[in-house]
C-alpha cells in the first residue's frame, strides 16, 4: 500500500485545505471557552465571529443569520420540524415535501412524522419535477399547517443542478417555507440565499475543504425560526445549545473565505478537468453512461454506469488501482446501498453508478490516472464476463 | 494586554492537552471520509475506532457502547426523551426527575415536555436529597411510563460529588432508568459505568483536554436505546447520523487516554494545589465562604463567595489581574446569570460565587498569582464599600 493514491471523492469529503489547516493551527494556541467573558473567552469569541462572517459571505447571508451546527445532518434535523415560531407566535407546518433525490438527512424528514413527509418525483434527466410539485402543493391540506418544501441545489451523486428558485416560488405561492440543502453547491456555484428565495439553507464545512463535524443552518431572517433541536446552554442565540465547536468553526470559516475568493478560478479549472475525464472515459469505453450529461451539472462531478459492471465491483477495482471514488454516496458506515437517485431517475439501480468528484487541487495527472484505471476496470469486466 | 495570564477556568474548558494536539496533527494528514470504503476511508475508520476504545476505557464501558456526539449538550438532548426502544419494542418514559443543580443541558429536560420534568431538591450542603428522590419516585405514576432519573456525578460549579450510585439504586428499584452527567467527573475521578449502576453516562471532550465540539453518550448495553436525535446517514449504528467529527474525535480519544493514565498523579497534584489556594484565600480574607468545603468534592474546584462582592465585579477584578476564572458556569453567550446551584443550596444568589478550577498543568506559581489577585480583589471591596 505504498502506492501514490489519487483522491477523487471530493463529494464525500474534501481534503482539508491549507487555509483551514493554518487557521486551525493558529486557533490551537487560543485557550478559553468562547462563552466565557474573560480575556481568553473574548479572543475565542472574536475568531468565531470572524468565521461566521466568512460563512455568511459564501451564501450571501447576514452573519447574524448563520447558526453553526455539528454538520448538515444536524442542520437538516433542526429545520425539518413541524413546530416553528414566527416571532413570539407558534407556527405549525403540516407537511414536508422532499425531492426523491435528497440526501437521507433530508429524505428521512427530520422531526416530521413519516406520514407527513411526501416525495416529489424527478424526471428521467434527474431534475426535480416542478409540475408534480405544483400539483402536490395544490392538494396540500392547509388545515394541518403550512407546507414546507425541501429541494437540494446540487445533487450529491449526479451533480445535477436543481431548479430551487422555481421550487421556492411554488412553495411561497401557497404560503409555504423553502429549505435548500446547498451542501454540494457551496464552493462550486455562486450562492445567494436571497436570489434562491430560500428561507433556510444548509451547508457543510467538510465538503468545501473545512474540517468535518461542523456545518450551518443559514436563515433568511430572524423572525421565522424552527423549534431548537439541541437545548440547554443558550448558545447561538438559543437556537443551538452546546459549547461551540470552536476549532472546527474557525477552519470552516477559513475554508469558506477561500472557496468564495477562488470560486470562479476553481470552476474553470475543474470544468476543464472533468471534460478531459469524460472524454477519456468515453474513449476507453464508448458504452459508458454518464448520468446528467445533457442537463446543467456542477462542474466537479461525474456519475457514470458501466454496463455489465456492478458499482461495488467497480469501486474495489478503482481502489486497487489507487483511485479513491464512491459508489453513490458515502453516507453511512461502509454501506454501499442501491442508489435512490438512479432509481428516482428511472434507471435500473442494480448496477449502480460510480462517482468521480474533483476538487481545486485535482490535477491533469490525477485525471489521467483515473482514465487509465477506468480503462482497466472497463476492460476487465469483458474478460470476467461478470454481469449484474 | 501583554501581561502573562493565568488560566484557572478548567471547568469551563480545559486547554487542549499536548497529546490531543499531537494526535490531531497526525490526523490532519489523513484524507477521506470515515464512512467511505476506499483506502483513505479505512485509515480514518481505524483512527476513529481507536479513539472509541480510549473513551470507553475512561468510563469502564465497552467500545461498542460509545456513541460520539457533538458534545454533552447533544448527548443530553439525545438521551432525555420519552421514547425509548427495548430491543424492537417501544418503551415509554413517563417523567424525568432531574436534580436542581444539574447543568442547563439536563435541567431543560431534553425532549420531555416541561410538565413532565420534575426537580429533585438538594441539601444545604449541595448534595442531592436522596430521601426526597425516594418520595418522588414512590409517587411516580407508572401509567404514564417508566421514570427516568438524571443526576450529575460532579457539580460543575461547586465540584461536589453527588450520590449517583445511590440515586441509581432508587431509580432501578422502581424499574426506572438512570442517566449520569459525568462531564465534570471524567478525568478527575475513577469512572466506571457499571460501578455507578448508570444506564447512560454523558461525557465531554473539552473538559478533559480534548477539543470542543465532541462528546459521547455512553450506554450500559445495546438493547435499551433512546430514539435518535439526529437521523439521516446511519452513522454510529444508526443512533447518531452525520459525518463523524473525525478530527475532534481523534483528539478526544488521545485526551481520554492520557486522562486515564495520569488520573492518580493528577489528583494528588491538583488536590495539593487547591489546599494551597484555599488556605491562601482564607488567610487573605477570613470571611470567604468556600461552598462545599465540608463535603466530598472533586479535587480541582473551589467555588467561593466573598461577602459584599458581586461575582460579576469579582470576575472582572480577577480578569484585570490576569486571572481567568468564572462567575458560576459559562454556559451561554457571555451571560452571567444568578447561580441556580447556590439558590438550590439555599444561599442568597444575589452575590453569586466565583469559581476557580484547576487542571493538570496548573502550577504553584499560578496558585500564588491567584491568591495575590484574590487578596487585592477582597481588599478593594472594603475600600469601595460596594454592597449587593
Amino acid at each position: 500500500m505504498a502506492l501514490e493514491r489519487t483522491y477523487l471523492d471530493w463529494n464525500a469529503t474534501a481534503p482539508l485545505c491549507d487555509e483551514a489547516r493554518i487557521a486551525m493551527m493558529d486557533a490551537l494556541s487560543l485557550p478559553g471557552n468562547a462563552s466565557s467573558v474573560h480575556g481568553e473567552g473574548r479572543a475565542a469569541r472574536a475568531a468565531l465571529e470572524k468565521a461566521r462572517r466568512s460563512v455568511a459571505a459564501l451564501v450571501g447571508a447576514e452573519p447574524a443569520h448563520v447558526i453553526f451546527t455539528s454538520g448538515a445532518t444536524e442542520a437538516s434535523n433542526h429545520v425539518l420540524v413541524p413546530e416553528f415560531r414566527m416571532g413570539r407566535s407558534p407556527l405549525k407546518i403540516g407537511a414536508l415535501y422532499v425531492s426523491a433525490i435528497e440526501h437521507p438527512a433530508i429524505r428521512e424528514g427530520g422531526r416530521f412524522a413519516s406520514e407527513n413527509v411526501h416525495e416529489i418525483p424527478v424526471t428521467g434527466e434527474g431534475v426535480v419535477d416542478l409540475a408534480a410539485l405544483e400539483v402536490m402543493l395544490a392538494g396540500h391540506d392547509r388545515e394541518t399547517g403550512l407546507p414546507m418544501v425541501a429541494v437540494m441545489l446540487v445533487n450529491n451523486e449526479t451533480g445535477i443542478v436543481q431548479p430551487v428558485a422555481e421550487a421556492a416560488r411554488l412553495a411561497h405561492a401557497v404560503g409555504g417555507l423553502m429549505v435548500v440543502d446547498a451542501v454540494q453547491a457551496a464552493g462550486r456555484l455562486p450562492l445567494d440565499i436571497n436570489a434562491l428565495d430560500a428561507d433556510f439553507l444548509i451547508i457543510s464545512s467538510h465538503k468545501i475543504g473545512g474540517p468535518k463535524g461542523v456545518g450551518a443552518l443559514v436563515t433568511r431572517g430572524e423572525v421565522l425560526m424552527p423549534k431548537p433541536l439541541i437545548r440547554g446552554g443558550g448558545q447561538e442565540k438559543g437556537h443551538r445549545s452546546g459549547t461551540e465547536n470552536f476549532f472546527a468553526i474557525v477552519g470552516f470559516g477559513a475554508a469558506a473565505e477561500v472557496a468564495l475568493g477562488e470560486l470562479d478560478a476553481r470552476c474553470v479549472h475543474i470544468a476543464a478537468l472533468r471534460s478531459r475525464l469524460e472524454n477519456g472515459m468515453r474513449g476507453a469505453a464508448p458504452d459508458v453512461i454518464i448520468h446528467g450529461a445533457d442537463v446543467e451539472r456542477v462542474a466537479n462531478t461525474s456519475f457514470f454506469t458501466l454496463p455489465e459492471l456492478k458499482s461495488e465491483t467497480g469501486q474495489i477495482g478503482f481502489d486497487l488501482e489507487g483511485i479513491a471514488l464512491s459508489a453513490g454516496s458515502a453516507c453511512s458506515s461502509g454501506r454501499v446501498g442501491e442508489s435512490h437517485v438512479l432509481t428516482a431517475m428511472g434507471h435500473d439501480p442494480k448496477l449502480g453508478g460510480l462517482r468521480i468528484s474533483l476538487g481545486p487541487t485535482t490535477t491533469e495527472a490525477d485525471i489521467d490516472c483515473a482514465i487509465t484505471a477506468f480503462a482497466k476496470v472497463a476492460g476487465r469486466r469483458r474478460l470476467s464476463g461478470q454481469a449484474a
